[in-house]
């Protein structure tokens, strides 16, 4: 059921990506942007979608804010990915942008990923006007420089000073990179629905924080080859990351912690949240 | 009466920058993003307080949008001057954030500036959520592919095909590059009244051009200390200008002769706009 929606969402936001792209002139750098936002598992347009139809919100609005976070996180990975920050040449299982056609088009790809992000939050079909708005604003601060750009960069200040970092830093860290954009997706339906975002904003806390641990876990463990990036990047970089600090033992069983903790959170939404459910469980499991 | 507006605009868009990233956290990637923001003419946020005057607009909502023309433009800059672009280590006569600190700073830097620029756009003070919609959809599709980043993206590709652009490709080239967030800028006044923006946009669009022949005849007879940016670029590096293509003499007159197209577009508003009618003649006269 889980995996079915998971498909489902990454396919209505490539189409909104698909339709929006279209009216774009056809340019190199439109071209790459194309690229740049296929292949991903899709996590954060599917929460997007999920959150809102537990919120009653209908889809077709809805998949334009899915396809918003997605073009935001696909931005980061793209700038992430260049020489001056992670230097990695695969990504999704593909050549990174930079690498098939060159810095300036990723760093412009990147920009214009953002842009488009924004675009689509102020478009009609989300809804009125207050909602958009609401929208905008939260993403804005959940990926600037209050967010994930400030994760980003404590995750580089921390790199240079040699993974000192302890297990509230690392959390803090963390909570900023990737626990912002996640957690406004999984609240992006309430905010639609102007409804009460307590219990989707502590199910995607929750979330985000196990994504993270798992993601620290499969860099360890995973196969680079499945899960189309590469891996053992912190241990080689000699970062401090849940595992180091935990344990890979005790790193799992906080994941598993943090999973029930995500579940709980979905209480007072019944069996209407199982998949909800099913993708906490999924984002430990997961092997890319 | 122009340098006191222009002065009085750089002021109040500095002192939201000032108060909005006091509540950042005290970190490099902030304090880079402060520098950026910093020393610029402060033209596009001019041209928005000054279309609010015109149009009746409150200043103090105004000057938050005005801000996010400047943070967009700051972004497009620091991103524009990376070794992987433009490669400039001067710019408004400091040195580029990528000297100062590092590329990876500069990067998040122009990414987060970006982010700020929407985020002060769907802030209450700016008005009405309609209103703040209008401005976030129109900033979008000026500064994303399909405006300055389009415009970016065709600079370069006509510098790797040799400078074998014509007249009309130059003009639409420019008119993405740097046309498109004048333009913005110089309509945001109607779009925040709610009023006619017709006038102003046939003002912004003569504006734009005038600047960027201003700009291109700046690369060849300017003087790189007062310009506080490397000059002579654009020679060296074989490319078409409007100089290259007109010749000096027919440049300075289609200059002048915009200057004039965008004066006369501001008719209906009299003697109120004389302010504006100021500025397009400063942005041929400007020695940086």
């Amino acid at each position: 059921m889980f995996h079915e929606a998971l498909k489902a969402a990454a396919q209505d936001v490539q189409a909104v990506f698909d339709t929006v792209l279209a009216e774009y002139e056809d340019f190199p750098v439109v071209h790459a942007m194309r690229y740049a936002v296929a292949g991903g598992k899709g996590l954060r347009g599917f929460l997007v979608l999920e959150s809102a139809r537990l919120c009653g919100v209908d889809r077709s609005g809805a998949q334009f804010a899915a396809a918003a976070v997605e073009a935001v996180h696909a931005y980061s990975l793209v700038h992430d990915d260049l020489p001056a920050m992670d230097d990695d040449d695969l990504r999704r299982g593909r050549a990174t942008v930079h690498v098939k056609w060159d810095e300036a088009t990723a760093i412009l790809v990147g920009d214009a990923l953002q842009t488009l992000g924004f675009e689509l939050l102020s478009r009609d079909e989300v809804g009125p006007a207050e909602v958009r708005v609401a929208l905008i604003t939260g993403l804005a601060r959940a990926s600037g420089a209050q967010g994930m750009v400030l994760g980003q960069a404590q995750d580089i200040a921390a790199e240079t000073a040699g993974g000192d970092l302890d297990l509230a830093g690392i959390t803090a860290l963390q909570a900023n990179k990737t626990g912002a954009l996640i957690g406004w997706a999984g609240q992006a339906g309430a905010v639609m629905a102007g409804a009460d975002s307590a219990a989707l904003a502590r199910y995607s806390a929750a979330l985000g924080l196990a994504f993270q641990i798992a993601d620290d876990i499969l860099d360890v463990e995973g196969d680079a080859a499945t899960a189309g990036k590469r891996l053992r990047k912190d241990e080689s970089a000699g970062k401090a990351t849940f595992v180091s600090l935990l344990g890979m033992k005790e790193a799992k069983a906080r994941a598993r912690a943090l999973v029930e903790e995500a579940q709980d959170a979905l209480g007072p939404y019944g069996a209407e949240a199982d998949v909800l459910k099913a993708a906490a469980r999924f984002v430990i499991e997961r092997d890319k």
